[in-house]
């Protein structure tokens, strides 16, 4: 089995590679290409990628190119984790839009239509070549805004399955919060990617007993204060919203904090920089402590169960029931079929075949639909640029809404990626 | 022909009366009977009917009554007009929510829900009442807001229409700009109660011309000037809305203003005060000037138009396609069956079916079916009361979406309306 | 010695009564007149005052009366501590400037101003009467805003001391922290009453050492959570701001607050009706627990010094320097002479001399002069009354500021005080 | 007579040229020297320049250097016209404080500030290296923002008058309106500079006949337009407020109409880059008309009028009472005598000695008192240094006033500064 990493320089990567090592059992890898074309860094992270699979004697090959084509070439999968811009990107992202009085974040609001439009004809380009070169394989994306971009990928009909952490992360706080395992542990995972809400916790299958009324009871304020929500909302909705739900019910609290505060820029910039100090350091043979720090917790494990369902036997174990981003088809009633909805979903060779779940009640249905029209706007305004689609994609959003702000954010999103927009 | 005026002591009423004076071909009234438990009021208004009739040659006789089932007794349609709580009532609606941010208006947003809570029970009372006396009569709702209380009405198995003058108002207005008669006007008008859009201006019928572009090109500066709202959204968007999304496009601008003018209290209270000494005048036999500033402009024809069709002998002619209030029934696919939209619809003695519509872009769609999840949970806390229905209705809201909103408006609606909630 | 309280009806007064039962060495009193027109709550004061004296041994005597001019007849002083519409008029103080963005709070801002408006010309009127009935007698006023009323009444050339018990507070906290007893603090108290700092916290007297650093130090966060100001605020300052510097420091966290919350209005009514009850208990004899909820604590201690110093023989013991409101004279040097400002005095006979104090750093003084200006023209309005005399001093108000706000508080603030406004 | 500008390849620089050439009898300049260290663009001016002279017949000589000290030895009078950073840091003072919800803008607020910050240490390096080269010559500062500027070379003892065409700008318009020549038109204009206001318009002196109730009768919506304020605060106040003071009485107004609007940079750069391909035609011999669109009309006037002052004869002709910035010695009584205002004063060799102004009202005094407050901490941390003081001059400014705001500002004024602050 080959699997191949676009963006594998990412300070990421080593996340990725500890997961596959300690999983080889579950993804039985025979080579890996680490592809990017920042080479030097490539190279740092693709020799400690070697030392952790030696260390944990993991036969398998790990090879690096900055040749997008070459590495993809017989492929079994291929995982796409970009950040198109970096980190100054990233950090525009969550600056302009806070001088409209606007929440900054990159995968939410009019920073997440930034990234979006960045993002996503890099990675129809590199999928459409993934298609030439290896035909058959599953494009896994990583890549936010993840919904967006996996609609962007299947509308062009691509072999693709967009995946996003959050999910799995619950999964194991409330395992440790509930004393289970993780895999007696199914969610009632339901939404968009980043807007999504655990319906209810059940024990042992989707079927199970539902832990959600005791877990909020008993662990209630700790959830809460994981998410930074008040704990009131979580009992007075009785269900577990996602972290980024933060940027809709606590919207302008969250532009205040972020106002009475530095910009992230030099902690990430410096985070950065150590993690690649120490990933130089030759007798490092595992991922550092400081990565925990990064985000991404449990990312590979998703990636690994993810890949394991997409190119095994097909076998209906429960492994293969997982929480990706696929095409809605019926799942959610009041979305279009080709809506990209996040839920759980049984996966085989043939792709994930999202479950039935429960009914999405109006106060979060009303919310869901709202970006889901964002999200066509958005994708048409990646796909097809334009100031004007722009304009009317940030209109469209629940966040902006308001005339004279989705103005002043169009401006100043334009103004911010134009080298990252060919069209501008 | 008989017809009730529920509510027909409002100031509104002579507005109503002189329509059905001068469209007496269009609505032959043998009797009319308008109803109203503030009897002091409603014999001022009968008089001045009864005048104003007389005045015209209308042959119909003109009743009033305080006593509702010996009213609509009989009645072929009802005409149910109220404001629960009165001016009182409506300046709340106004002022509590700006103590939290949030735009006051009694329609939209947190004061629209405050006016669902008290209306739906006193209305849905009503209906059942009419039920009873006239299985028969068809119910015409022009009580606010429309769409809910109509949706209401429809839910519980009444034969309801709703009624709203933004429509007929725009397709007056833009006669007069083009220079057309208003019957040569068709208008693809299509959303919800005031959360609509002109999306076409057709000449002669739904398939005619579409002179929208050329009217925006020509009088958008006075389109605009009229609806509150920048040139610039009319240009950008090339379609028209209610002036009710100035509360959505404008809204933290209107919040501001707002906060920085009177409130309009006194204003209100002395133009309903003199319009009452106005009408004690024994000479006086037309509706007064004054009553044009009030608001409300032809609501008569429309009345007139819809009971006429309702009532009529069902022909085909183009009068009896009128825009109203109805079961959604498919024409917005993304919305359920049995959500109440305004569309243009062909009323006959049957009910209104709605004619099909343009698609509603993902820009406006999007926001609708927002709004229609957030009027499901108003319903439902309007019915079945409750401090957490309320909650999170206002919650739903794409107006307040916050939680620490959503907290302080729900107190402060539960504060302000609880003797009008028989639960809170 | 005679003493008489306006507003002897106070849910408050239990208070001071304890107070004056347990310092009756200091003040030894031996009639005591508690003046009211609510004649009723007023005898059920009364009648718990002479069950607190009499459980505690005091000789004197306690009488009530709703006629004011007998009442304060031979005082040798007279305690003001009034509420000029109530609790009402507070809950409104604190709500409608809310609707334009504006902190609502009854003694700082647009609802200070409204309390003014409301009070000045009453205590002027009770001052006046004093002056006829005893013309010695000195005036302490305990009635908000303390500042601009104090100088409403030295204006008018009364004898005339402010009273607020921030600085008391403070005292006995720190003292607590700082395992001393409270006469061993003496307080840098400086600036406006409710916009003071303490600057330092001197053991001994105004020479002694200043334990204000090592007192933030090691207790900063205990202080900071009291006054609600973030920790770093405190360390960053290197003072402790008073309370009500809250809605300067933190003035849209507050108002986002407020606008989270149901208003105080049931809250406060519950307990004042709570403790009228327990006063109608005729084996009550001493004040309840529940009155220390109700704030004003150690407002008794903090009388009776002031009342024993202006009555008392003038030996210059410790006890007689005391945080009052008095004429500025030069005391702080930006600020005119006639000032009222609120620092440590040397209190005879004779009246208050304020103690010269550090200098106020601009960071604090440029503040004070602002309000110092504000409370001119609040004054001004006060006395001589009109609707642009409140516009000009809201629009000089720190917290005000915009023309538009100054417009909308300016018609909400007349629009719910008319009934306590002779000239509006 | 010579005269040296510092700056003087800005693209500012061919209005005052053109002002010199006209008003040479004034102001009989033998030798003018344009400084800048920006030889390329100094040498376009400095050409055009000559051209300018030639045309009119003017007989001074023009040079040009980039040697300060060579450049102002043996000047009677130097103008400082910098721009610290250029456009390129005035886009960023614009832009950074929206992030905080306050207003961006070069002279006023956070973006003040961070322009104080760099500025002060250059002008007083320069004052410095003048005050060696030519000890007599006056120093006159255009330099924003002037006042604080002008404050820190008055501390440092240099002879130094601080320039600002708000004034004249104000005398040539209304002397426009009401029909009359400038000269007869004295105003009582006063305050800081971008804080003032004009509380009369005196005809022929200060003791002139006071035009301003009529000219606001007239003219008030005229007057109102330009400076984009509401007319009814012109009416209620009956004083002209500057144009910065929209800062202050409409500051969230206009915070959120700049966060509805694109940054002005692609606009201002595109205007210099046109200016500048104007300048380097040899055919042009005379001020542009695109350069009354860059700002700064009657500059010239205002400078020669004070140049010829400060080095004439000292004659007590009208024309040396004029608008500047100089120590406030009493004035305004309220403030430090070395605190620097911006009122009418005579002016001859031996400086600007301020005339007496009407008494500032406590609605204007107050924010004069709390901006000078900042004022002096603002010069404290440009001349100091450090970020606890930057943070405290934050925290006095009227604008700002909370801790949230402060320490968000604080950083991001720091972090897009640094290369301008040798300490930061």
């Amino acid at each position: 089995m080959k699997l191949a990493v676009v963006g594998g320089g990412s300070t990421y990567t080593p996340e990725l590679i500890d997961g596959f090592a300690r999983l080889r059992d579950t993804l039985p890898i025979a080579e890996l290409v680490l592809i990017d074309p920042a080479t030097e860094r490539l190279e740092l992270i693709g020799a400690l990628a070697r030392r952790i699979f030696a260390k944990q004697g993991h036969p398998g090959r790990v090879t690096t190119t900055a040749d997008l084509d070459a590495g993809v070439e017989g492929a079994d999968a291929v995982l796409i984790q970009l950040r198109i811009g970096g980190q100054a990107a990233r950090l525009q992202d969550e600056t302009w839009p806070l001088e409209c009085g606007c929440v900054g974040q990159e995968t939410t609001g009019a920073g997440g239509l930034a990234k979006a439009l960045r993002t996503v004809p890099v990675v129809l380009d590199i999928a459409e070549r993934v298609r030439r070169a290896s035909p058959d394989a599953w494009i896994i994306d990583f890549t936010n805004p993840v919904g967006i971009v996996t609609r962007a990928l299947l509308r062009a009909g691509h072999k693709a399955v967009g995946l996003c952490n959050v999910a799995i992360g619950f999964q194991r706080k409330f395992a440790a919060l509930l004393d289970l395992t993780p895999s007696d542990i199914h969610l009632d995972h339901v939404g968009l990617n980043h807007l999504t809400w655990e319906l209810g916790v059940r024990k042992g299958g989707p079927d199970g007993e539902d832990l959600l009324p005791g877990l909020l009871a008993e662990h209630g304020a700790a959830v809460a204060e994981d998410l930074r929500l008040p704990r009131a909302l979580l009992d007075r909705l009785g269900v577990v919203p996602s972290y980024y739900l933060r940027y809709f019910y606590a919207h302008d609290a969250v532009v205040r904090e972020l106002g009475g505060k530095p910009s992230r820029a030099a902690e990430v910039a410096a985070m950065e920089k150590e993690l690649l100090g120490l990933y130089a350091d030759p007798s490092l043979d595992e991922k550092p402590e400081l990565l925990a720090k990064r985000g991404g917790a449990f990312y590979s494990e998703a990636a690994v169960d993810l890949a394991a369902a997409l190119l095994g036997d097909g076998g209906p174990g429960p492994a293969s029931v997982q929480v990706v981003n696929a095409l809605n088809n019926g799942t959610l009633p009041f979305l279009p079929d080709d809506a990209v909805i996040e839920v759980q979903a049984r996966v085989d060779r043939s792709g994930p075949v999202p479950l039935a779940v429960p009914r999405l009640e109006p106060l979060y249905a009303g919310l869901v639909a709202h970006v889901t029209a964002y999200e066509d706007l958005a994708l048409d305004a990646a796909v097809r640029g334009g100031r004007e689609r722009v304009f009317k994609a940030l209109l469209a959003h629940p966040l902006v809404g308001q005339f004279d702000l989705a103005q002043g954010l169009t401006d100043r999103l334009l103004a911010h990626n134009k080298e990252h927009l060919a069209w501008a």
